[in-house]
């Protein structure tokens, strides 16, 4: 796409137009955006020197200050995340707009000698973000900056002399020129992979920079015009859309729920694996290794008391627990792998959830509040998450602890004598929708236990036997990746 | 304090208790504050390899996960703002704890051979912040593990022989170790200057690991029930508190509202003006100059629009605009200045913030979301807080755009007809506090116009008068300080 570039062919459409003009209708439209709770992702990549920084103020000058970010990306404090994780930080939330100033693509652009598989893995990855926005009705717009070599020579030539400008030339700029054809190559690859149908690239001939701007800006105009009729056609139809049922071959019913551990056992054991536990994450920690680990389960389930016993001897500056409970403001206003995207650990950490993602296809499934054509893509969503995440070297293990109704009705009780402000009606009242619960725990068994990441399913009517086992399979876990992670240095 | 020390002496009380009983009781203290709506920070700091990690551990063993974080506080990504921001980060919500492995004060230990100037503003700054926290019903409890050469050569030996935590040495804990009784000296005088009578210190004698586990937890007990009852006696008086008359001795109401500008001449500076302000702002950000700069003023004051004029040119990569509207849960749930420490910028960038801190003294104080304690006692913490951006080298600039009432009526009454959507009733519902809000600012001008950050008060009554009002005075006082750094060259 960018090596046949015909540098003289230009979109005259909105070069006739003023800039002005231009901005004012972005405006216009950003209002609309507001209006119907769609956010809105600019993404400006390009040459170095390709004059971004003009561009990107050409698009947010007559926009509403109050509703639009810039952000850079230029590929600081990556490392030790998901190649994504700037970038989920950085999405706007409904209505809102986020200009990049480079984006994730930075990163692959900027390695000429990137490791094939790595970057195969990262040509997924953003197609797997970008195609969950897509789905998600965010109207994203990737526009690349091209220049030839000689331009690029006199824009780095005109910026260095220039008194207050000369910093933006930076060491990196002038390498880039310098093998400008190595690096057409690789561009001009990465471009090709990833012009998505859903998410294709715009190539902006920033020969001039004024007419770059009006290039940009027009195709803005036209691109969230379109999206934002076809948005409003999809939520109509998409709010009719009914799920249908899904074939299930596993039925947490047939749990065996009579499993339980003496006092004594529980005793003998309990310390011994909280040590090795310990030891475990420490090792896990050494080996720069990061962990996640999902809690699901009902009420009273015992999720936190399992969660406590499996952190008790590790060093609490290595994990971080995270309670999920309803969305807040900003939660709502951003795609619901938001929160938990931007949660997952660096290298070495773990974080553990008490309840997870999966809230979108239980919780959110059974009051309604993610329509069925929502939750019913959820799984494969999901599924793609954590693929990326074991792919990236995470250890990652979920739990579904598992009680019986007449089990959670008597811890209920209890706790309503003991701990009345830990019990709520609310939790009354979710115990009338039990099967619908038992309903949707089924399908999500069926349809996100993955080769990768299974489910570990527990009882926990005994809930000192299921702290054990959260601790085994921990410590197993752990082990197994330990085990691969040193075979193959 | 620390030299001092007498180690065979120990705090016997709860050496007796068993460790599991104590963390109990603390689980039962966090209910309360819970309850309370009390934040608790517990800091730990001490020599390295003297057992930081086990105490944490046993500090929060018995809490309940949910309302708990750990933070590690080790002196990385501090230096481009302000120092005490990565702990304003981590600050607690209401009801939750926050525990500090190392807390702001290891920079301060940290640095052996720190410049006496600024370590002495950086006291002076933990001193502030400490103090309005305290009067915030914060609970800090800061904790120093004190032990002596000999021990803490031990501990390096034992861990780097641990298979698991011998990564837990650096360089640093040998270097201290072999700097023993230089390290003693500065950490003494340190903690000397720091041992303020609303947040003194607690040194624990860290000799034997579980011991001081157990004393730190006795003295978090003891010290959360004392704070606790005295703080529900606080509220209780503090909600009485009537606030005085403010003496003034400048009126708003005097400000010479017929000043304007003709469109010919406002056509010929403002672009010019643009340029101008342009280039200061990359000027600031090659001197690695931070700018913040607040707008504050009635509604349809014009503020957005002086600000949509004042960065029009800036490179939008180096600024952010902070709309400020009312505080979201979790800021409501934090000090009210958290919002705001938390966006001030790195080095060399700029945070533009339409509306700001003040509200506390404006709107909170008119509306009485804020009780006259808390919003009188305001003017001083926001003037120190100012102090400290002007001390650390930033540009502070305060904007008030001043309208009368009758133009106030003519903008709603436009807006009524082009913008409907930017009115609502509690904009005319405000017009009828106008005399509370000229009081308020009145008040605001009298106490927090200081040397170091005056207000620039504009009559905005011609909205293009103001705008370049306030491009020539960012330009203005970006050239005073780009003058005055370069002379401290």
């Amino acid at each position: 796409m960018l090596k046949e570039f015909d540098f003289k062919k230009k979109n005259e459409t909105y070069l006739k137009v003023k800039r002005k003009e231009l901005g004012e209708k972005l405006f216009y439209l950003q209002r609309i955006c507001e209006k119907e709770n769609v956010p809105v992702i600019i993404m400006v990549d390009g040459w170095e020197s390709s004059g971004r920084g003009r561009v990107i103020n050409d698009i947010v000058r007559e926009l509403n200050t109050k509703l639009y970010d810039v952000y850079v990306l230029d590929g600081k404090n990556f490392d030790d995340y998901l190649f994504t994780r700037k970038f989920w930080e950085a999405l706007p939330a409904k209505g809102e707009f986020s200009v990049f100033d480079r984006s994730m693509y930075h990163l692959m652009l900027n390695e000429l000698t990137c490791k094939n598989k790595i970057e195969k893995r990262r040509i997924k990855e953003v197609e797997n973000l970008e195609k969950i926005l897509h789905n998600d009705h965010t109207i994203l717009l990737k526009f690349f900056l091209h220049i030839d070599k000689k331009r690029q020579k006199k824009n780095i030539k005109k910026l260095k002399k220039d008194k207050y400008r000369d910093f933006l030339v930076s060491d990196y700029d002038i390498e880039q020129n310098e093998n400008y054809d190595a690096y057409l190559d690789h561009f001009d690859d990465i471009i090709e992979k990833t012009n998505f149908s859903f998410a294709p690239w715009n190539i902006i001939n920033a020969d001039n920079k004024k007419d770059a701007s009006k290039q940009v800006l027009g195709i803005c105009l036209e691109y969230i015009r379109t999206r934002l009729a076809e948005i409003k056609e999809l939520r109509l139809r998409e709010s009719k859309f009914v799920a249908g049922d899904i074939e299930k071959n596993y039925f947490i019913e047939d749990l065996d729920l009579n499993k339980s551990i003496s006092e004594k056992d529980y005793d003998v054991q309990i310390d011994e694996l909280q040590k090795l536990a310990r030891d475990m994450a420490y090792e896990l920690y050494t080996e720069n290794i990061p962990t996640v680990i999902a809690f699901e389960g009902i009420d009273a389930a015992g999720k936190g008391g399992a969660i406590q016993r499996l952190v008790r001897h590790m060093d609490p500056r290595g994990y971080r627990i995270n309670p999920i409970s309803s969305p807040t403001d900003a939660e709502k206003d951003h795609h619901y792998l938001w929160r938990f995207e931007n949660n997952f650990p660096p290298k070495g950490k773990m974080a553990i959830f008490d309840r997870s993602w999966y809230g979108r296809v239980l919780v959110e499934r059974v009051e309604g509040f993610a329509n069925e054509y929502e939750w019913s893509r959820a799984y494969e969503e999901i599924n793609r998450m954590e693929e990326e995440l074991v792919e990236n070297g995470y250890l990652l293990i979920k739990f579904l602890l598992v009680i019986s109704k007449d089990e959670q009705k008597s811890r209920f009780d209890a706790r309503q004598e003991e701990k009345p402000y830990k019990i709520t009606d609310e939790d009354w009242r979710n115990r009338e929708k039990w099967k619908s619960y038992l309903t949707s725990m089924n399908d999500m068994i069926k349809m996100t236990s993955t080769e990768q990441a299974p489910w570990y399913v527990i009882s926990s009517e005994d809930k000192k036997f299921a702290r054990i086992e959260v601790l085994k399979t921990f410590i197993d876990e752990a082990g197994k990746i330990l085990k691969e992670n040193r075979k193959n240095k």
